[in-house]
């Protein structure tokens, strides 16, 4: 039995992109479950441009990360020691872990893994609140429809693959928008997108004029600033805009003024942001999709997983820079 | 009979305000209808903000007002020459009359008033365009409730004024943004808002936040820019924003960027953009609602009446300068 758990706690609140200096390491003696919870070893642990919103003063819709306490995390463990009839030694189960080795959590917060339905990987990876934060944005908030041309922006990242690989499956036209020749060759070559857009290669807007001609029905944001202002000049009549992300502006010093808004009149366009937790009552539904996807090989998850709890610090300030190629996961423990 | 035709046409396309130097007077015989046409005679002529969008080069939902063409607007007429069987001398019709005294017109695009329902200036107000744009966008687009806070930017002008009194008779609490001590007042005292802003005050923030406690559900925007910066910012969980104009923005030399769209994921805000001739099918149900407003007395239009079509050039120029007070409507000729 592992005696001592491994954290990373909030020491200071991060101006611009959060980094190693933002957390202070210790390690405490494990605390054994009382009734009701369980002690975990973390195997995955999710690394989401959200974190940076709840380590602000002020995230809006859930607490801030308090001073001092473990960041914030939701991963995927095995039960060490259960004081709930309910878990077993050895279930996998999707928690709220935080950055630590071995914690101890409460278990009506927990979510026991079916294995016959993915991997814990896939639970982490295409089963998880990523891949779910694709489906409901794309299909409900978007309402993307066969035939549509969807455009999506962080398109190699964690969601982004996913909605652009959903929206294909439902017989759209994608267009990704994604920082790099690595990255667009990947959403092509890989994801078999029909055009990308490299935000890093520079005249964007006659990128986006030479990658949507006709505009788009859909825009599945997740970065915010210039590519939404863009999105709204391209927006066909009556099109979406489902806002998830705005990772350009999490972390900038000043934020980047929108001036296309007085277009969505004309337009009829529809601007929505949305928390995939709304959703909640409808994973079962989502996950059923996914996991005839995944059976089928039309879906795919492509993680990019950092090894060793000491890696989450500096994981957060890469979803900033750019530099994750897929869902980012630090993997903490072997399955 | 009268023999001549008075018309204003588009002389060139305004860089910012439109005023009289964009226009051209003529005068011109009368065009004897052929079938299925009308010789009107122009008794009102609404003046829009729309018209400066249709005198740019590129509107973007409609064609532009060609130049050397009379401008197009719509109003209330009387029949003089009738070569449709549907419509008799003397008949009141709503119809694409221009900036012209004595237009010759098609009767399949004219609709004869049903002055049982209310008088020739009823139907320039309250059962006119102005007032169906109010009704769907704050009821459909907008999605007002009973005991939500609704906020409305120009609510002294055409729209506003009634949007503000029929979210008033729906139960909510009314809060309007208005230039000026005059309109504030009348907002206040005569159409019983609960609280108003006068952007012309300074300190708009401050305002916001002093009349908006706690938020607003709804935002009826007319005017764009900061005010809708603003509001964005003061919306509440699963707050509407029903965008039906920028007037701030139509002929501003630079267009405002708005910062604030990333809080629209954790409110889960929606942004909804649109153009009341979508909803044409349901204008009898909006304007049944309304002629029982009328008439049990808890609606009104205050209407801005300038006299005689000369005045319709500077007439268009005073809407940008906040200097109407109501709908603002060019009276031709006697009822």
């Amino acid at each position: 039995m592992q005696n001592s758990n491994q954290r990373f706690l909030l020491k200071s609140r991060p101006d611009g992109i959060a980094g190693p200096e933002h957390f202070q390491e210790d390690v405490q003696p494990v605390r054994m479950p009382g009734p009701g919870e369980l002690l975990v070893e973390s195997v995955y642990i999710s690394i989401d441009p959200a974190m940076r919103v709840w380590v602000s003063a002020n995230p809006g819709y859930v607490l801030p990360v308090e001073i001092g306490t473990p960041m914030r995390a939701g991963g995927i463990g095995r039960v060490l020691v259960s004081e709930d009839p309910a878990f077993q030694v050895g279930d996998f189960v999707n928690a709220r872990l935080g950055w630590q080795s071995h914690p101890t959590v409460r278990a009506a917060d927990s979510q026991k893994l079916d294995l016959s339905v993915g991997t814990p990987q896939d639970w982490i990876g295409p089963l998880g609140t990523t891949a779910l934060t694709a489906y409901f944005g794309l299909f409900d908030v978007g309402a993307a429809k066969a035939g549509e041309t969807v455009l999506i922006s962080a398109a190699a990242g964690g969601v982004g693959q996913m909605a652009a690989q959903m929206a294909k499956i439902k017989g759209c036209r994608v267009v990704g928008i994604a920082g790099g020749a690595e990255k667009c060759r990947y959403l092509t070559e890989t994801l078999g997108l029909d055009a990308v857009i490299d935000y890093k290669a520079g005249g964007l807007a006659e990128a986006y004029a030479k990658a949507l001609p006709d505009g788009c029905d859909v825009f599945f944001d997740n970065v915010g600033g210039e590519q939404l202002d863009l999105a709204i000049d391209h927006l066909r009549e009556n099109g979406r805009i489902a806002i998830c992300g705005r990772i350009s502006q999490t972390a900038a010093s000043e934020l980047y003024g929108v001036k296309n808004l007085g277009l969505l009149i004309g337009k009829r366009g529809r601007i929505q942001g949305f928390i995939v937790f709304d959703f909640n009552a409808r994973y079962p539904e989502a996950r059923t999709w996914i996991a005839e996807q995944l059976k089928a090989g039309t879906l795919q998850q492509r993680l990019h997983i950092l090894d060793g709890l000491d890696k989450a610090p500096e994981g957060l300030g890469m979803l900033f820079k750019g530099e994750n190629q897929g869902k980012l996961v630090v993997q903490v423990a072997a399955e």
